[in-house]
């Protein structure tokens, strides 16, 4: 690490994380439960990061590769620290509570327990609340407090972070855009809550199901997860789920009351198309197999919801679908939802990207001679993006593999191997023949860990990280 | 089809095949078979192939688009007569015959015979000398009868079939660099037919072991593959399924006592890294689960050779195996030996060329003012070649993905239809929980035929032909 600036800005992420443990903390004192368990992390956040953003450093300037790793180094220390609550209180191992942790602020929702509803409320609070921090990502943290003089030097940070091949811009400054797109999550996130408190639930429920939808995360606070909700509660969280799964720039547009130009999105028709064909074809394919009409429609909404957003609540025993349909389900965890949305996955605009792409080759292919653009979004796609998007595909699949291979060393057999990998890299959480992931190994457990952290970063800046340390 | 000078060349082809059908016949007489099942195919062959090569056609110019078109009807056209002898014969029906003939033509090897030690000589013969006609491509018939006055013309055949992302020209002039091809491949027959003579195999064995070995088909005489074979003829076979594995402009370089060019490809290297690697691996997880150390190694040995090369005999159950060495054997599978060989899959040469420009493109997220150029084989890259590599990546996880889909709606479970379709996209025929295709439905027959051809002529040719015919 050259530069000495990226360990100021960290410091900085520091001292926000630690004003985020208090919420958790404060649930656990109006609980009667001990605060220790955040009160350390807190502590330690804010004195570390005390330290590190008192450093007196000349050099002003961030480059891309600096963006990379502050992102890269934010997200590991943060899901260290995230993961002391869990094992200060004893309700896991340390490599469990740090597992636990990444899947949580990676809005993963992959859990190592068991059962959740012995957990004490402040930690069940802690889980949903670092999907709801997850899911706007870290980023959160280090764009506010990144001096915004130079808009030029924090998108740097932008580009490591968010996700889908390109932010649009909503509005000049990122000040600004961040101010709107986090208006736009908490409203959202606030009007699931009150939907589900009508519905009946309890607003300690409530809150902690709409976090962990707002990140796409999945995390439950019942060990039967959503099971157990109304029909009218679990038709909430489904469209919530989906709804968290649109592109927030198109949210931006409606605001703007723009909302011919919100329609006219590709990335959204072909979601809302690959939604309604994945309910369709699941419900057409399990029909048969539930008592009811309605609820094997309902579960295979609230089901393609869930696993098309990346976030992994569960309605009933997914295990019961067929092949043709655990295949669709493996689709939709890799395609995952829209970019620039809360999912994780290689999202619905890279996937048109590519198609694209193909079309063009295999039109030069036969038309050598003929000179052809690809537009999306009715912009032109350049060739930089087209050629990061190919690369991207690249590391996705690579790693993907690379993963596979090592947790097949643990107790699976293929089809397990292939799910864990799979819900874990695209942030879903949820899985075939896999319920928990407590049985798995240590070194599992770390693979699997930083597979989460690759898929939720989108691979760069772990890539970059890695690279830098090796110098 | 706008040009109907393909015509006249598939009509060539066919007159070829109808010459190639005589030598099952003779089989037939001397073992006193019924000559009908060869002699109909032959006749129709002969029939519409001079009706075809009759034409009087102005038009003297074939395009990129024509070539492919050539190819790709030629292996429809030939697969389907290349089955009647098993249906007329009585050997299965219809569908199983085309799916048994594709398997054969594009050496995949995959077979819907429960047993195959009642089929009469003729058709044993037929089977293994399938794979021996495509080991090298129907690219044989196309190219023996094409008129080689305009090489150009030619070439636009060649690029539609040879395997791998580039054809090395070996010497100037396509009929001299052929006759090489053909030579390095029937002495490398010759020799492994001679050594399983040594090693007490008898004659017709030795000769379909061969064939089946040259084109890295599979498809063998025994119902235990080679199972019952002695140990010396298993490595006899096990080593030449490696050198039909490697490059043949390698060979081609040895030829021409130029060792140091050969030995400095950096494919080749990689080939042999990659296999003994695999060796190891394969040996040190399962030397536990075997009696004898030397069968442990000898099986691992084996049974690398035969997927990587995608070949496909076997000497002992695979499905012993435990999930890691599975995955290794399925990667193995997808990303096969050296261009330039008879092998399926993606090929090593490809996948170097992929992991250099991630490299390349990694080093430019970082340093965004660098030039970099990939080199390959000691030559510079052209970004054409590397676009088409991408492109061909896409098209083949689009395709394996869509074949998958639709095999899961058989009696399949998640691990077979993932088996059954990359043995047969990457043309191996060997595979985990399948041994035959037998119990399939007839539309994952037709699927998985299609997905044979495209694994084989390397998608492009069949889809440029589809496209055409949809106008």
């Amino acid at each position: 690490m050259k530069n000495k600036l990226v360990y100021k800005y960290i410091g900085k992420v520091l001292i926000a994380f630690s004003a985020l443990l208090m919420l958790p903390m404060l649930v656990s004192i109006l609980n009667k439960e001990s605060v220790i368990p955040f009160f350390i992390p807190a502590a330690l956040s804010l004195l570390i990061g005390s330290i590190l953003s008192s450093f007196k450093i000349k050099n002003k300037f961030l480059y891309a590769k600096d963006g990379f790793i502050i992102v890269a180094l934010s997200w590991i220390i943060i899901s260290i620290l995230g993961a002391l609550p869990l094992w200060i209180n004893k309700d896991c191992s340390l490599i469990d509570s740090i597992f636990e942790a990444v899947s949580g602020l990676t809005t993963t929702g992959a859990t190592i327990f068991r059962e959740v509803e012995h957990l004490e409320k402040g930690i069940l609070f802690w889980r949903a609340f670092m999907h709801f921090i997850g899911g706007m990502g870290v980023l959160a943290f280090v764009m506010a407090v990144v001096p915004l003089a130079n808009n030029d030097k924090s998108m740097h940070v932008l580009k490591a972070e968010m996700p889908g091949p390109s932010v649009a811009k909503l509005v000049p400054g990122i000040k600004k855009t961040l101010f709107y797109l986090y208006g736009i999550y908490l409203a959202l996130t606030v009007t699931e809550c009150i939907l589900l408190l009508i519905g009946g639930l309890p607003f300690f429920d409530s809150l902690l199901t709409s976090f962990s939808t707002a990140g796409t995360g999945g995390f439950a606070i019942l060990n039967s997860s959503i099971a157990s909700y109304s029909l009218f509660n679990k038709y909430v969280v489904a469209i919530f789920m989906f709804l968290f799964g649109v592109n927030f720039n198109i949210y931006f547009l409606i605001m703007m009351k723009d909302l011919k130009a919100a329609l006219r999105s590709e990335e959204l028709k072909v979601y809302i198309l690959l939604f309604v064909f994945s309910v369709l074809f699941i419900f057409l394919n399990t029909m048969n197999t539930f008592t009811s009409i309605s609820q094997a429609f309902s579960d295979s909404f609230f089901h393609v919801s869930s696993i098309m957003t990346s976030t992994g609540f569960a309605v009933s025993d997914i295990n019961i679908y067929p092949t043709a349909c655990r295949i669709l389900f493996l689709m939709l965890m890799l395609v995952s939802a829209c970019a620039g949305s809360t999912c994780g996955g290689f999202k619905i605009s890279r996937l048109l990207i590519l198609l694209k792409t193909i079309k063009r080759e295999l039109l030069k292919a036969i038309h050598p001679n003929s000179v052809r653009t690809i537009t999306f979004e009715g912009k032109k796609v350049d060739e930089d993006t087209v050629r990061s998007t190919c690369l991207y595909l690249l590391l996705y699949v690579i790693f993907i593999v690379v993963i596979m291979f090592i947790i097949s060393f643990d107790k699976v057999n293929f089809s397990q191997a292939v799910n864990a990998t799979f819900t874990t890299f695209a942030n879903v959480g949820l899985c075939f023949e896999i319920s928990h992931f407590a049985d798995f190994s240590v070194l599992s457990k770390i693979v699997l860990s930083i597979g989460m952290l690759l898929g939720r970063l989108e691979i760069l800046p772990i890539m970059v990280l890695f690279s830098d340390l090796k110098k």
